[in-house]
């Protein structure tokens, strides 16, 4: 390991030379920018470290995909999940810089994807290149790589495309796009994701609205939406929909022993947003146990009526609201939009018409697996620090076509810190995490080729 | 009551040229438009029929009132309230002319203010004119004429200048500022007016949004807000506020009469409107028990979190609703604010504010009270038809503190159609209803001095 240390901080600039090229390629899924050229930049840097690679066709509306393999000792196979499109950059006026090129300011780099996802990609290729260094060009397993270029947009057809591709793509373990260290520099594994079901919700109740005064006798479509959407959840945060928990999976023994050992972000979090109190006010273990194993149901707007300034004494004949729900392993957005389907109609809101935006299962490592434990040791190891490991992470991203097409466990480990602003201006990654990351990820692979 | 009219007959153009003159007063009470020479204009009007006026200060932020008598043969007084500001006339372009020109298209008039309120303005002077000419100059009873310049804007301040000036403004009786005929032609008489309480609901939950992935833990404005709306009234329109009801005053047996010979508007409306079936399904009886006795709490409006296009994953901070209660006798503006706010916070909404942002007393004039009979009796003549006889409309208008602090009953008489667009563009009046209204006022003066 300590060739392989010495060759990535000797080589850093190279790589960071790297990434500067390919933040400079603007590739916003949402604004269709600069895919094409991505995908074949990213072609190159895989071809250059001795990778087969193919750039495939997902099916509309999904963008091409890069594919890659490269063979090593073992047939024991990596799977590295990493995406080439990026969050718009706007506003730009609150960059610092601007947002497609590289700029270093002491021990950070800037630039829009720096941190989500490009920075990763550039890591693990340094991580490889330092590996074959040390082993006469050789790698202890195989890696294959698969890349995508519309994960901002949710990653449409992604499960269509491994389904297509699963042979190709089949492996072992798995890394997911990114990782990283916590605000006290400790590394985070998360072994998985939540999922989501989005949905759009609307209320018509008349062809137009009506003085205000005849909302004693007529329909108002926000009275009806308001308390549909009482009905979905009570103030006590327990979901109403029947059947909504019945597959949620309790933690194991040995989630439950990571849940204890995550350190306390409760205080600090509630001082960051000057909130009062946490719902439930939960606290410590129950407060961890909340945010990673329970479902959700969130309003994230609600509009209808009059909203300008002063008062209208109207009657509103329509209102919209827009919800979703992070799902927790086994949950099913599928299984979700019909079981709301039938709360609504059964609480007498078959008025309520709603679309689902979004959906995406959740997905979780079996944290007993032994690929865990690789990551977590290396983690220990070249952090010097007890690695954080989270069961789950509260949030979406499109592992579950992975895990379960692929059967791979996945976890993380990566080069992004607490506060670098991915889909925000001034984007960043610190040079200490990129170099630890780099050196995680190396110790992952060579780990690998020992078992 | 021949000479009477033959005299209004006579006389329509000139009183249609004194009306194209006021209209031409763009008198905006929300723009602060011509508001001193309007009031000027009113005073000449009045002056002409050989009143005595004043033209008397409100306090801030009230608009001058226009207070005039006009002596009679007994000192029997029928005290006139009207309005000379209008509602702003914006869109313009929706309206076919210019909105402060009076323009006439066979038997209608358009133009702002045309029916709410200046046409009856002009009609009831002309009907004081007729009597006067038919009785040599003199009026049987005493007139009072109360003509304020901000009703629109709600009335500020005249429950503090009817107090100042009481013994000017005494009266016996008084006739409000409108009324009209149905759609089938039928005078309408109203009784009076339900009461007004409204409110901008706010609630805070953070010092900014975050991603919706902390739903679970952080609390949601949106949330906090529906929770709270939906704990005010229930899905069967009752609303759950303790004491709300009561003050709420039953129908006495000439108030349940006239509402059992109201004649059916429900099927007409749901279809106007497009509508599937009025709130807890009431027709009938019920119907107008519950538009007329029946207290209301509307949503005018609702906001909150991401109302744009597509989603977005937010947990919103803040959210706002705007509210109106329409009270009924004898409910009380200030006690109904009490007791919103102690029912927030006794369901545990502590965070959710309110300021009030209107409220007016409910006000409904006693249905067995001669001057009752002498409306309907005279629009029974006038008219040729049965009048259609509410005890009070749905809707508010500033009549409780001359009811209650000068003691008078109050009844409509006017000349605006169903279809007269108050406050819209296009605003009319129709000749027949005109000359109908005018004959009806001067009848009821006629009547009054006999009694």
């Amino acid at each position: 390991m300590t060739d392989i240390s010495s060759y990535i901080d000797a080589h850093l600039d190279e790589a960071i030379g790297q990434l500067g090229e390919y933040v400079a390629l603007e590739s916003v899924g949402a604004q269709g920018k600069a895919i094409p050229e991505t995908a074949e930049f990213v072609r190159s840097l895989l071809e250059d470290i001795g990778a087969t690679v193919e750039i495939l066709e997902k099916q509309k509306p999904g963008n091409p995909v890069v594919v890659g393999e490269l063979p090593g000792q073992s047939s024991q196979t990596l799977l590295l999940y990493n995406h080439y499109d990026v969050q718009p950059a706007e506003p730009f006026d609150l960059w610092t810089s601007p947002p497609f090129e590289l700029r270093r300011d002491g021990d950070v780099l800037f630039g829009r994807g720096i941190s989500d996802n490009k920075g990763h990609l550039i890591s693990r290729l340094l991580a490889i290149r330092a590996l074959q260094d040390a082993n006469g060009g050789k790698l202890p397993i195989t890696i294959k790589f698969l890349i995508e270029g519309d994960e901002e947009l949710g990653s449409p057809k992604l499960e269509e495309f491994i389904e297509q591709h699963k042979g190709r793509l089949s492996s072992d373990v798995s890394l997911h796009e990114g990782g990283g260290v916590n605000p006290t520099g400790r590394p985070l594994v998360s072994l998985g994701v939540k999922g989501i079901f989005a949905v759009q919700m609307h209320v018509r109740t008349a062809n137009r609205d009506s003085h205000s005064s005849i909302g004693v006798t007529v329909p108002n479509a926000v009275w009806r939406l308001v308390w549909a959407l009482a009905s979905l959840k009570d103030a006590d945060e327990r979901i109403r929909i029947a059947g909504f928990y019945d597959n949620v999976k309790q933690p194991t023994e040995q989630e439950d022993t990571f849940l204890r050992e995550l350190p306390s972000e409760e205080e600090t979090l509630l001082e960051r947003l000057e909130v009062k109190d946490f719902v439930c006010g939960v606290r410590g273990y129950d407060y961890q146990r909340r945010l990673i194993f329970e479902p959700t149901c969130t309003i994230n707007g609600i509009s209808g009526g009059y909203e300008g300034k002063g008062m209208k004494t109207v009657l509103p004949a329509e209102a919209s609201a827009k919800l979703d729900f992070r799902l927790v392993p086994d949950q099913d957005p599928g299984d979700i939009a019909e079981k709301l389907r039938k709360h609504l109609d059964n609480e007498g809101f078959e008025d309520v018409e709603f679309r689902t935006a979004e959906g995406e299962f959740p997905a979780r490592t079996d944290a007993t697996h032994p690929f865990v434990e690789v990551v977590r040791s290396t983690a220990r190891e070249v952090y010097g620090q007890e690695p954080v490991t989270t069961p789950n992470a509260p949030s979406t991203q499109p592992l579950y076509p992975m895990m379960k097409l692929l059967g791979v466990p996945m976890a993380s480990a990566g080069i992004s810190n607490p506060d670098g602003r991915a889909h925000a201006p001034d984007e960043n990654i610190r040079i200490p995490d990129f170099i630890s990351g780099t050196k995680h990820v190396a110790a992952i692979i060579e780990r690998l080729g020992e078992m």
